[in-house]
C-alpha cells in the first residue's frame, strides 16, 4: 500500500482542513497516511473506523509563512521537515504540504535529492483550458533560468503529462510574445532551438493558449509562470467582483443571477484551483506535492489523489532515462 | 487646433471601421483629422458637413501585419510610413495606426526620434481594474530589458499617470513574484534598488493587483507585459466560454443570462479593451498611439480621444525633465 506522509500543521488555516481532506480521500481510495504533527491534536480528528489506515510522526513546531525558506534547514521539530525526512528514509512514497512552499521546495531538493541529470526542480502547475487542463511549469522555483533549465522542464512537463495525466502524446509548447518562430527574449529564441529536436514540441504559445485548449504543456521561466499564475487568478477573481456590482444593481439582475445559480457553481468549479490538488515539484528524486496555503478540504483531498498516481506511476524512472538520453 | 494623422488602411479590417471612429470622435470633438491612404476610397466615407475637418494624404500601399517590422523601413509609399512622416515633418501633432505594431514602433523610434535622453521608448497599455485603469508599461517594445531601461519606464508610466490620466500622486509598482523586496528575479532585485529613490515607488506588485486597483503604473520588460496581457485576454474570454456552455445547458440559466443581459453588458464594458483606446509610444518626440489591429469604431474613437489629451498635455517635456534630473 502507499505511504502518503501529510504535513498536517504547516497550512494557513492549520490541522482542520487538511485533516478533513485526509479524511475525504480515505473514503475513496486505499492509502495509508503517516500525520505529520501533534498527534494529541491530530488524533480526536479522525474518526474510529479510518484510524488503521493512519500512523502519526509527532512533530511539534510549524515553519511559519514569514520564515525566510532558507532557515527551515536548521528547523528540525517542524513538521515539513519530518514530512521529508519519511521520504528520506524510505517510510513514505510522497509527501502533501500546504505550508511554505519555498521552504518544502528547497527541503525536497536538498534531502531527497534530484533524479540525476537534473539541474533544476521545477514546480508544476494545472491551469484550467476550455476543453481540460494545461500543465504550466516553472510556476516559480527558478526565477531566473538558462535555456538548458527550460529545456529539461519540457522534458519533464511532458513525461507527467503522458505517466500521471494520461496524455500519450503531450503537445508541448515553449511561452513567448508570438508564435512566430523568431519572437521571443533572448532565453526563449535560444531556447526555442534547443526544443526544435523535441518530438512532441509544437511551437512557442501565447499566454492565452494556456485556455484555449490547443497545447497540454507550457514550457516557462519561473518568474514568467508566477506571473502568469497571479495574474489570472487576479481576472478571474476582478470578473466575480464586476459581476457581483452589476447583479446587486437591478431587480432583474438578481433574479437572473438566482435562476444562474447551477451556471455559476459548474463554471466555479471548472476554474477552481481547489479542484486541481498542488503542484508537483518535478525532478526530485521523489513525490512532493506543494498545495495552497489556503487549501480547503477538497484542496488536500485532490492532492493527495494526485499523490497516489504520482507514486503509481513510472514518471521519475521516465525523467531519469529521457535526461540521460539528452546528454547522451 | 490639434493635427491627428490616422493610417486610414492598417487595421485587420480596413478602412471602415477605421473611418467610423473617426467620424464618431469628431461628433464629440474638435480636431482636424487627416487620413492616410487612398482619398479615391476614403473620401465617398465621409459625411458631407464633417468634410471640412478632414485632408488627405495620399498613400497606396499597406504594410501587411505578416511582413517583417524593419522591412518598414524601405516601404515609403505605406499609410504608416506617410503618418509618421507628417509628425516629423510637424503637419500633425499625433498618430493613430492600428497597423503592424512593430512597423509603427521602429518607424517611430526612427523618424519621430527619442525624447532627449530617453533610451527606450517604451508600449503603455490600459488594463481595467475593479476600481478603473492601471497603466502597464512595457508590454512588448523591449523583450530584453537591463534595469535601467525599467527605472526610465516607470518614470515615464508615472508621467503619463500625472500629466494624460490626471493622477494627481500615482502609485507606481514593480511587477514581480511577491511583494516582498527580496522577491524577484535578477533584472527585477536590480530594479527594485534603483526604484527606491522614487517618490511614488510603492513597492513591488503581483500579476493579481493589476486588477484589484491599489496600483496606477505597473512596471515590467516587455516579455512580462506582453505574457500578462495576452493570458489575462485569454482567460477573460475562456470564463465568457465556459459561462456560455454552462447557460445552454438549462432553460431556467438561459432566461436567468437574459434577466441578466444588462449586468453582462456593463461587465463587458468594464473589461472590453475597445474602450480603453490604443497604447501610447512613451519615450518618443512626439505622439504615437499604437491601437490593436482588430480596433472597431468605437476603439478607433477612444485612440483618437487618447492622441488628443495627449497632445494637449505637457508630458513629453515632463519626461524630457525628468530624465535630465536622472541622469544629473
Amino acid at each position: 500500500m502507499i505511504n502518503i506522509a501529510i504535513d498536517a500543521m504547516g497550512g494557513d488555516f492549520g490541522e482542520k482542513p487538511i485533516i478533513d481532506g485526509v479524511i475525504q480521500a480515505l473514503q475513496s481510495e486505499e492509502f495509508n497516511a503517516i500525520l505529520v504533527g501533534n498527534s494529541e491534536i491530530l488524533k480526536p480528528l479522525i474518526p474510529k473506523e479510518l484510524q488503521k489506515f493512519i500512523t502519526y510522526e509527532e512533530a511539534n513546531e510549524v515553519f511559519s509563512m514569514e520564515e525566510n525558506a532558507t532557515d527551515v534547514l536548521k528547523r528540525k521539530e517542524t513538521s515539513i521537515y519530518k514530512a521529508i525526512e519519511l521520504i528520506k528514509n524510505q517510510q513514505a512514497h510522497a509527501v502533501v504540504s500546504a505550508g511554505h512552499s519555498g521552504a518544502s521546495m528547497s527541503l525536497a531538493t536538498l534531502k531527497i535529492g534530484r533524479i540525476e541529470g537534473v539541474l533544476r526542480p521545477a514546480i508544476a502547475t494545472l491551469m484550467p483550458n476550455i476543453k481540460g487542463k494545461t500543465l504550466v511549469l516553472d510556476v516559480g522555483a527558478n526565477v531566473d533560468c538558462k535555456s538548458e533549465h527550460l529545456l529539461q522542464f519540457a522534458l519533464m512537463g511532458e513525461a507527467y503529462a503522458k505517466e500521471v495525466m494520461g496524455i500519450s502524446k503531450p503537445r508541448v509548447a515553449l511561452l513567448s510574445n508570438g508564435e512566430e518562430e523568431c519572437k521571443g527574449n533572448e532565453l526563449t529564441k535560444e531556447t526555442h532551438r534547443l526544443l526544435k529536436n523535441m518530438h512532441n514540441f509544437i511551437g512557442n504559445a501565447e499566454g492565452r493558449d494556456i485556455f484555449n485548449g490547443n497545447i497540454d504543456v507550457l514550457v516557462c521561466d519561473g518568474f514568467s509562470g508566477n506571473i502568469i499564475l497571479k495574474s489570472c487568478e487576479g481576472v478571474a477573481g476582478a470578473i466575480v467582483k464586476m459581476l457581483k456590482i452589476e447583479i446587486k444593481k437591478s431587480f432583474l439582475s438578481t433574479l437572473g443571477a438566482l435562476l444562474m445559480k447551477k451556471a455559476f457553481i459548474n463554471l466555479k468549479k471548472q476554474i477552481d484551483w481547489q479542484e486541481y490538488g498542488g503542484a508537483p515539484l518535478l525532478g526530485v528524486d521523489g513525490c512532493m506535492i506543494i498545495s495552497h496555503g489556503k487549501s480547503d478540504a477538497r484542496a488536500i483531498k485532490n492532492a493527495i489523489f494526485q499523490a497516489i498516481k504520482f507514486s503509481k506511476s513510472n514518471i521519475n524512472k521516465v525523467i531519469e532515462n529521457e535526461i540521460k538520453q539528452l546528454n547522451s
